[in-house]
């Protein structure tokens, strides 16, 4: 730290994202990234947009937003798209929280939620969830600040049904609702059906895992005008041209191709069910995970041993030693080659 | 405005950036861009890791760091990469300035710093230039908060020699003093040979102009290693995959195509006093501008008339229609034809 940076951050924790070592090729099961390469289209578009990056990308993603209105069946002032669901999350707490709005998550959720809460000076309160790592809808209802919910909830996996997430929605109407569905193309239900009957509903995606482009940066909001129109204006207040014109047209071509996208989740989800048949022959226990990882824990070994152990043969999964869930570890859904491969690693190991 | 959005920001007025119109082609002179297209080495890498997409970036961007340490000839840890030189500044609002230390800088410079004390409740000041449009350099000097200067400045494209920035940088040993050298390849001195004398020098610069990369969205900030620790504990704790891959790959194919770069600024030079001339047997005066624009007010005509008149014909300039500069026109010097066509239609109106 400088002598010079300022004081309200003196107590700030950054989040750390998982491990992106570049000294070795592993077998990558630790961030959620896709086995399949950006579709076909998105390819093409994206290598034609290279060509014209000498001139600035449309602040306004009229051209992007014109395609996902259509196939994502909103207004085209109802979506608005950022650099990685990430900075919507950021945009969001600073539109809607403040020391009288503060915000509310379940303890075990996406671990950047009190990170954005912090950097941005907004009271946080964590819900609990329940012993089997389910999250108590009962809890939600007619709580104090703005919720923010990811669904499937991160890194367990487990997903709520939509009308848990109408029922948190409706309970709060005078609070912003965030349901985060990263992970939601991999077997849950997504609430942007409900964005048109709730002006307090924000749902975020990302085009990072289901349409395989995490290296891209591109995540999306869906919400009533005026939210959207918030979420614009704090955009346009630190970084208008966030997307840059290359990932603007890999996302158009993600969009249309829509038979890949659907090909490769149905491909995922098999694979999924697939490796949780393995990992509990093995003596894993899992969550009923809804998104493409397992959160797994062995009945005899510690999750860092394992961690450390197949780390060590060449296969990166998540270890999050923190309370609670220490004894998980969270592996993402690659290839069925890749699950074989840790597979192999764990029988020799356990 | 939803019934949501934190009253902090009531007030609030985002920066409007320059037209980007889709609905005709125009002869665009008007934000700044290069035209000449991205480097051939930063458009291979840059195709080529395209499709590697459904990976994450590296979010400490280390190969990046690693050819700009060599090329620019500074420590790795002296320089961090943004999406676009408007994320580092917002950052430096965020990590230096707060209540009890205000930001200043010109009153006629580039119009985000404003906004960026706005969206980050930090109070500032702006210091008039002087008559004829130049920095007064002693009134920077031993000031009350960190200084944010834009070298050559915005949108008058004058510069300071090095001996005064380096006196506003001693001048003020306990604030944090911010240059922008978005443009400082057409011609200014850059300041990033004084980082490793003063602990309280941040440099910014930009590929979105001299390196032809707009539309990829790549800043950098040169630092003390503190000041840049601080920048990427913002980073880290806002969103820290900034970088997409396709850019990390292209920002290093324009690295390393140095002569690329020397000729298309040299050109660009070049073609800025042409048009210069050619501009002042029209009937224009102006600044003395070290930019790849020129900043330009005719003798008779008005600036918002002259902007409505080429527009129709099909050339975009930048007028700002502020207090001040209202006469003015910023011009992007373009390639020659682009500029020949201007001055026809010019030659037609006047």
């Amino acid at each position: 730290m400088s002598r010079f940076f300022s004081e309200k951050y003196s107590a700030l924790v950054p989040y750390v994202p998982g491990e992106q070592p570049q000294n070795r090729k592993y077998n990558k099961l630790n961030t959620n990234e896709s086995p399949f390469p950006p579709s076909p289209y998105a390819l093409k578009l994206g290598r034609e947009a290279a060509g014209d990056c000498q001139l600035y990308s449309d602040p306004d993603c009229r051209q992007l937003r014109a395609v996902a209105s259509e196939k994502l069946g909103v207004g085209e002032n109802e979506i608005v798209f950022v650099n990685g669901s990430d900075e919507i999350l950021n945009f969001a707490f600073m539109a809607f929280c403040d020391k009288d709005h503060p915000a509310i998550f379940p303890n075990i959720s996406y671990g950047f939620y009190p990170v954005f809460a912090q950097i941005n000076n907004v009271p946080y309160r964590e819900i609990p969830l329940r012993e089997d790592l389910t999250v108590n809808v009962d809890d939600y209802i007619g709580v104090e600040g703005n919720v923010f919910i990811a669904n499937p909830n991160a890194p367990t996996g487990i997903a709520l049904p939509l009308s848990d997430i109408e029922r948190i929605v409706a309970g709060n109407l005078d609070r912003v609702v965030v349901v985060d569905e990263a992970y939601v193309d991999f077997g849950a239900e997504s609430a942007v059906c409900l964005v048109k009957k709730y002006d307090n509903l924000l749902v975020t995606q990302t085009f990072s895992k289901s349409r395989s482009l995490a290296g891209a940066r591109l995540g999306f909001g869906i919400g009533n005008e005026k939210l959207i129109a918030d979420i614009n204006t704090i955009r346009f207040s630190t970084n208008p041209y966030n997307i840059n014109k290359v990932t603007e047209k890999m996302g158009i071509g993600a969009l249309c191709d829509e038979d890949y996208f659907r090909a490769n989740c149905e491909t995922i989800i098999k694979t999924r069910e697939y490796t949780a048949e393995k990992l509990k022959s093995l003596g894993f226990e899992m969550t009923d995970s809804k998104a493409n990882f397992l959160f797994a824990k062995h009945k005899k070994a510690k999750g860092g041993d394992i961690y450390v152990e197949v780390k060590e043969r060449g296969v990166l999964v998540r270890h999050f030693g923190k309370p609670l869930i220490d004894d998980y570890l969270r592996i993402t859904i690659g290839s069925r080659e890749q699950m074989d491969a840790l597979i192999a690693e764990l029988e020799k190991i356990l």
